[in-house]
C-alpha cells in the first residue's frame, strides 16, 4: 500500500495568517517525505541570487499571457504590473512523479486552483486565532492608518467566508501545532481507501 | 474552533492483525486528547479483578436479549454460549460530552455499526504488512493444523474484502508508526471544515 500519485495540498487563508511562516516551517521540519514546493511562474525580474526554476520560472509578459490563454495556469493573478502564476504542468509531473506539492496561496487564487482541480486536491484553510491577534499582526506588518487597517480587517473578514469551499481548516496559533496538523492531514488523506484502491485490489 | 461532540473511531481489520496491540500503545501513547474507550457488554461471568462499567457491562442474558431487540446495542455477536456487544447510550454519552470513542471490533461487528451510524463514524482498517506476515501471526497464536490454517488464511482473505467499507487503511507494520498514522487521521478529521460549521460561523 504504498503511495501512488502525489496530492496536491493547497494552503491557504486570509492575508496576514501567517501561510508563508507555516509552509517554510514545515519545510524546516522535514516530517513529510515526497514533500516538493510548487514553483511559480512571474514576469518580475529576477533578484541577485534567484534562480530560473527554482525560485521562479520567469518569463516574458507574451509568454506568460499565452500561458493564461493556453490554460497552463493553474492560477494567476496580476500585481501592479506583473504577473505571477502557477504553471499546472510542473506540478503535474511532481504529482505524476509520487510527490505531494504543497501550494501556498492566496485565497483567490486557491478558488481557481479548486475551480480547476475540484476534490483532486486537498485544501487546507488557515485560520487566525482571533480577530485581535490578526490586527496585531497586520499591524506590526507596516506602518497602517486606521483607515487602512479598516479596510483590511473588512478584506480579512470576506476571506474568512470562503473557508466553505475548503476541506480543513487550521487555527494558527502555536505555529508547531499548525504544522503538525497540516501533517497530519497530509498523511491522513494517503490513508484514505479511496486513494489505495488499485494497491489492495492488487493485494487480494 | 474548538471541539464540539466528538468522534466515533472504529478500529477493525482482519483477525490477527493486531487490532488490539495498537489499540492498546494508543492508550499508552497519550498523544490523543479527549479519547475514551469504549466499554462491551457481555453475558459471560466477571473475571476476578473484572469491574462493572470499566471492563464490561455484566448482564444477564434476558437483559442483553432486551437491549438486542430494543436497538441498544451498535453491534453484537454471539461467541460459544455468550453474548458479547457494545451499548449505543454509552458511547453516544461520551460522543455529547466532546469525547472521542474508539471500538476495537472485529470486521462484523464494524459492518453493523457503519450500517447503524453511516458517515458519522470513521473507519479505520487494519492491513497486515503481507499475507506471510500474518501467516507468521496466526502460527504464533496456536499451534495450528494446516487445514485449520487454510480456513484461516481464506478468512482473512474475505475480511479483507471488508476494506471497501472502510473510510481509511493503515498497514501495521511498525506499530509506532501505525499508532501515529491512527492518531493523524483523528486529529485531521477533526480540522475538517464541515466539522468546524458552527464555530467559524460564530466567528464571523
Amino acid at each position: 500500500m504504498n503511495r501512488e500519485e502525489g496530492l496536491l495540498i493547497v494552503l491557504s487563508g486570509p492575508s496576514g495568517v501567517g501561510k508563508g511562516t507555516v509552509c517554510k516551517q514545515i519545510r524546516c521540519r522535514q516530517k513529510l517525505q515526497h514533500l516538493k514546493y510548487s514553483v511559480s511562474a512571474t514576469t518580475r525580474a529576477p533578484r541577485e541570487g534567484e534562480a530560473n526554476g527554482v525560485d521562479y520560472f520567469f518569463k516574458q509578459k507574451e509568454e506568460f499571457e499565452d500561458m493564461i490563454n493556453n490554460g497552463e495556469l493553474l492560477e494567476w493573478a496580476k500585481y501592479v504590473d506583473n504577473y505571477y502564476g502557477t504553471p499546472y504542468s510542473f506540478v503535474q509531473d511532481q504529482l505524476k512523479a509520487g510527490y505531494d506539492v504543497i501550494l501556498e496561496i492566496e485565497v483567490q487564487g486557491a478558488l481557481q486552483v479548486r475551480k480547476r482541480v475540484g476534490k483532486e486536491g486537498i485544501f487546507i484553510f488557515l485560520v487566525p486565532p482571533n480577530v485581535e491577534e490578526l490586527k496585531r499582526r497586520i499591524l506590526e506588518r507596516a506602518s497602517e492608518t486606521d483607515e487602512s487597517m479598516n479596510r483590511r480587517l473588512k478584506a480579512m473578514e470576506q476571506e474568512m467566508k470562503l473557508i466553505q469551499h475548503y476541506d480543513y481548516c487550521v487555527v494558527n496559533d502555536d505555529i508547531q501545532l499548525t504544522c503538525e496538523l497540516v501533517e497530519s492531514i497530509v498523511n491522513a488523506e494517503h490513508c484514505k481507501v479511496e486513494r489505495n484502491k488499485i494497491k489492495y485490489e492488487q493485494w487480494l
